[in-house]
Parts: C-alpha cells; structure tokens; sequence
C-alpha cells in the first residue's frame, strides 16, 4: 500500500466486524419482526437528499449534516436522520395509500461528529413512523412499542422519560413573560440546567416564579393540580382573557401527559416512567408528546420520539404523527444478544477430489448444514491451516464429520 | 411544502415502498442464509471513503464516483463498490483474523448515474469474499455460491459466462502484437463489438489473424488445443523463448478454464456453461478467473465476479482472493418472492378501552400474531376508515377477533 490513508476510513467512520455485525443483524431482526406485529412495514429511503428539504426540516443542525453536490449542482446532504425522509416519502411515493401508515426503517443516518461527541458520523437507527393518527391513541402505542422493543433488547431496567413538546411554551406565554426571561429559561432547560433554570426562575421571583420552580422535577398529580390553580390564578388576575385560554391548554395537556403515563405504567409495571413537564427537546420539529428511553449503563438515551404534527403538512399531505429511533449500536453496547450456534463441518479439498468436495458441500448445505471448504496443499498441510480458527458467531459445537474446526475470531473484536 | 423539489429526490436515487421493501429483505435474507452455510459471515463498512484508498482501486470510472470532502477537508467518495472496501478491511480491522476469511455484505453502492444507464445511482448489491484460497478451490467455489444464489432466487435459466482476465493480455503478448494493435484488439473486446475485433484481426491477416479469430465464441476442448497448438507453432516459429513460456501459459490457463468449466457443469446440469476465452472485464484489479451470471429476462448480469490476487496487497496483506456482488434489484425485477402471508387483528380503540385495547394488543404480539390497532372517532367510525387498506404483505387471510382488515395498498407500486 502506498497511500498515506491505507488503514484510515474517513472521520467518524467504522467498519463493522463479523462478530458485532451478527450482533447487529439479530437485534436488527427482532426489532423488526416486533415492529411487523405491530403493523410496520419496513422501507428504506435514499442515501442522498436534498439539502433544500429533507436538509432544511430534519432535526438536525447544519454544521452536523455532510453537504456535497450531486451530478446537476444541486446542494443534498448524507441523510441526517430518517423522520423527514420519511414524511417526504409518506406525501409523495406513498401519497395515494390510505392513512394511517405503519411504517419502520433500519438504515444509517449520518451526522458530521463534532467536538466531544463519541464519534460515530454513521449511526444505525431502527425505528418506526406511525403516520395519520392523532395523540389519544398514537401518543400510547409510539410507548408501548418503543417499550416492547427495549424489553425485547434486554435492556435492564428501562426507563423513560416523557414530556410535551407543547408545555413549555404554553406556560411561558401563560405566564407573559418578556422574550429575554423566555430565551434565557429555554435555553437552560435544552441544555438540562436545572441550576440555571432555578436561578432565572428566582431572578423573576413572585407568584410567576414559584410557577415556574413548580415545572421542574417528575411531575405527580398533585404537583399538576398546584401547578394547574397557580397558573389558572395568575392569569385570572392578569384579567388577559387569552393567557386564561392558555392556561386552560396547560391543563389539558398536563392532564393528558397523566392520563398517558398512567396508561403506560398499568402496561408496563416493570418499565419507570416519569413525567417531565420541562422536558425541551432539542428537536424544532416536535409538537406534542416527545420521550426519551433509557436503560442501565446507557450514558445517553437509546431511543428517543415523539409527536411531529406539521411535517407532513411541509411535503403538501397534512397529517397528525408520532414515531421514535432506536440507536442500535448504543443499544448493543449494554445488552447480550445470543446468537445460535452454527455448527460447521470443514470438508477437504484434496488433488483429484474436487468435484465430489463440492458434492457433498451442496448436499450439506441444502440440508441446511453449515460447511467450511478447506484446501489440502500437496504435503498434506491445510492450505488453510490458520483459518479454522475463524468459526460461525457462536460457533460452540462442531460436527464429527470432516475435519473439526477450532474456535478463533481473534481480531474480530467490534 | 414551499420548495420547488418537494417531491423531489437527487438524481438517480429512489424511495423503496413497502411492498418493494418486503421483497428485497426476503431475497437478501435468503442469500445471506446461503452464503452463511458456505461459512461467510456478514460485515459492513463505511457509505463514505476515502479518494485515495477506495476511490483509487475501485473497479468503478472516476467519473462515476460521487466525490465530496469530510470534515478535515480530504476529498471523499460514496463506497462504488464492496469489494475494495472489504479489501480494506480485511488487511486492517480483520488483519489479525487468520485467513481464509470468507465474508458476505448487503450494501447499497454508489454511482453517479450516466446517460443511457438505468438511473439508479444507489445499488443494493448481495455478495462475498473469498480471501486468502487461491484459483485451485477458490475459483469454483465462487461458481459454486454464486451459481447456488441464483438459484436460490428462482432466477429462470440460469447461465454463466467464465473467462480468465489473464488470457487475451497473454495471447498477446504470445503473438508479439504491436500496441496500436493490440489496443484496438482489446477495446473491441472490452465493448463486447466482436465484428471490430474480427475486422482488426482480419486486418493483421495470416496466421497470427487466425489464431486470434479462434479468441472468439464459446470454448471447446477441441478449439482450446487447437487455439494452444496454433500458439505454440507461431512462437516457436518467432524464435521467441518468452514469448514460447506465454503461449506455454495460456495453455495451462484454458486447460484450467476448462476443467473449472467441466466440474461446474457436473455440479449443475441444469444451468448454462460458457467458457469464453476473449472475456475482457471492465474491472481493472481482476487477475484470473471472471464470470458474469444471467437469468431469462434480466438484460444485463445479475451477478458479476473475479479473482483479484493483487488488491489485497494495495492494502498491505498480501493474498489471493475471489468473490462476487449480486444485483438486488436487477434479480428482483425478473423473479417471484413468495412473501409469508401475515394475518392481521384489529383491535378497536373506543374512548374509555384504551388501556384494555393495548393490554390486547401486547397479548396478541406476545403470541406472535400481528395487529392493529384502530381508533374508533366518537361517532362510531373508525378514524383510520380509509386505512384498513394497508395490509401486510401477503397478507391473505384474516384473523375472525376484532374487526377484520382488508386488502389494498394501492400506491405501494412493486
């Protein structure tokens, strides 16, 4: 090799090893085969899109997308993430199937890995779209689905952390605060600042203040109630007729976040779910209900979904959804994932035999056999000495048949 | 939606709809299950590369790579082939990993589409790699796994065209052809215009036209000794001793062919064997046997492969190799996937059952069955009306609980 780059793959970028790519594909599999239950049929979208709309609507700030130009000129970018092609797909390939569409994905989004960040410019994310049905039944299946799918993984204890996208911006304007103490309190709660947050809050002081102290932390029905009076009497005292709407609005939806919970909690007794008021994502898109899930020894959230009502509406085919993305290698990193054995029968290859080595590899393998054909060299050496160290994933038992092979793999490492 | 490409996606790539989508995981599973009994194991690397490793020996025409920059500003292409990448990989990730290596992928591959072409600049290829066995073994298992894949597929007669990349660069060289000559000689070949080569060989006259006239139609072991035996006249009649050791060479190399030819016949009677000695791949880095696989209706191959003994050492590890890529899409277009059919329950959600319909529906999923589940409007009709349409794929039968869905997804396209 005479380039200066022979071993290095471009920034960000991985090769995915037999032994983590069995890993990959079984979990892959059973994620997909829960999603079909549940009524997903799996598509797949470009790898390129254009920067003018899936570019400008995805999720994903600019400095994190790879632009280049395609054979005309025109700006398209590596696909961010899989919700904005997908609502393009749902109003155009898709336009004449009858709503409500189920669909699900496995495929990489890209993303151009910043400073600090783990570094993986090529994610594999699995997940599913569920596109034309509104919050009272949608908002519960995107959980129920994205729970089933963390339990079928294994991950332990997983928990998840809902909130409304909706909240936040309801109450600020419930409360008429000034757009300097707005910008200064979302910005500490997108960044999970809660020390900010409380101090800001603190600044502004009062009744308005006490309010506002009162989003933070897992929401219960009593903390609801009190925040629900507070703001119902703050406004009725403003005598502003439309924040008393708002604050109606903040209500209802703190009463349906409840209601939601609580439906997920009675289904899923051994899942934790919390309920944060305050939860801002950081996801422009979202307009309703919006989760995050997470399991023991994740560091960061292994799906994450929500309520994105007027996406589709963008593509010209207005329709209410909710979906989520399940990141499979962050997923892999804190789960087992057995793999069947695959027992293999190396079958030797000797001067003159040939034709009848490949005879009975044939008829193994359409008995569903597994077989490793091995070159003797002429001093009766396996050509392939070395290699019968490389076994199946899994590979414990081994045929009588033929010759045996070893176990090995080493190198394999993910 | 506001921008003038709302429908729009660059040119040359595609959405995959559902019912497309469903086929193309069947047949790929069904390959990878294949290529998994003959002991290859899947791997996956990077959508994007490196100009100077992947872009510079790849067998794809720079003109035909989508270029870009990464972060650090290096120039960048999308992957255009597997096989380079996979070279790559097995001399770095997998360098530890005694060889042979036997590995299988299932990978879009990137071309900027050109004119006259079919526009599909994303190509799903099915394929593996054979490192580390050499022609002896590994020629006729490549024919072996790709001849079992078309199969597999229920591709209609199956056919293979088998040449050797090393044979009309030696009779060439055997025949001491001028350059000028033997550029028009092989381009002729190279385009598949077996009228320019007969011209240019008339052109030469005598018996060195003849000899390469003999080049051309399907080899015989009655036309291969006489094609070697006029050879071996011509140059010991030139007086020439290396060019006596080449034609020496190319008589080894059709005898070879020959019995390749011979044991792949005896293996599958039922599929089409032509040895064609002037095969001269576009594919620069092929050093031996190559082969491209037909079906009835496909108009151009749905499998391409070849003996690549010098790439692996581009990447530091030196090592004899084989493998082949299947076109996804091009078998797709001309055979039938019988899709499992899929039976669906609705499970009906009416104000008040939320908790209960969802209780079902995880049953229901527990058990292996597939559901779905359909909000009732207040008034009675279902709010997902239009959409019971979206039925599985194959999805036949109906199951009796619940309401039953009926067939549809019309807009689905193949």
């Amino acid at each position: 090799m005479d380039g200066a780059y022979a071993f290095e793959k471009p920034l960000g970028f991985h090769d995915r090893p037999p032994a983590l790519m069995a890993r990959m594909e079984a979990l892959t599999a059973r994620w997909l085969e829960l999603f079909a239950r549940y009524g997903y049929r799996r598509v797949s979208t470009p790898a390129l899109e254009f920067q003018a709309t899936i570019g400008r609507y995805a999720r994903v700030a600019p400095a994190k997308m790879f632009p280049l130009f395609d054979a005309e000129g025109r700006l398209v970018v590596l696909r961010p993430d899989m919700t904005t092609p997908i609502a393009r797909l749902a109003a155009s390939t898709l336009r004449s199937t009858p709503l409500p569409l189920r669909l699900s994905y496995a495929e990489p989004v890209f993303r151009l890995p910043q400073a600090g960040e783990e570094g993986q410019a090529e994610r594999w994310q699995v997940g599913v779209e569920l596109i034309g049905v509104g919050p009272g039944a949608g908002d519960l299946e995107a959980l129920v689905v994205a729970a089933e799918a963390l339990i079928a993984a294994g991950v332990p204890a997983p928990a998840f952390v809902v909130g409304d996208a909706a909240l936040v911006p309801l109450v600020f304007a419930a409360l008429r605060l000034k757009e300097a103490e707005r910008s200064a309190l979302e910005t500490a709660l997108l960044r999970r600042d809660f020390a900010a947050f409380s101090a800001a809050a603190g600044r502004i002081g009062g009744d308005v203040g006490a309010a506002l102290a009162a989003l933070l932390g897992p929401l219960q029905p009593e903390r609801a109630d009190a925040l629900g009076r507070s703001l119902r009497a703050l406004t009725r005292a403003s005598g502003d007729a439309a924040a008393v709407d708002v604050a109606r609005a903040v209500e209802e939806r703190l009463s349906a976040l409840l209601d939601l919970l609580a439906d997920a909690a009675a289904l899923f007794p051994d899942v934790r779910w919390l309920a944060d008021p305050a939860f801002v994502p950081d996801l422009e898109y979202y307009t309703g209900i919006v989760f995050e899930g997470y399991g023991q020894g994740a560091g960061a959230p292994l799906v994450r979904g929500g309520r994105y009502d007027h996406l589709l509406g963008r593509f010209g085919r207005e329709a209410p959804a909710t979906g989520f993305a399940l990141d499979l290698e962050r997923t892999l990193a804190i789960v087992e994932v057995p793999l069947p054995p695959r027992p293999r029968t190396a079958i030797r290859i000797q001067k003159g035999n040939r034709r009848q080595a490949f005879e009975e590899a044939r008829r193994r393998v359409a008995a569903g056999e597994t077989v490793e054909l091995v070159e003797e060299r002429e001093d009766g050496i396996g050509d392939a000495g070395g290699a019968i160290g490389a076994t199946g994933e899994g590979g414990a038992g081994h045929r009588a048949g033929g010759a045996r092979t070893g176990e090995g793999g080493a190198g394999d490492g993910r």
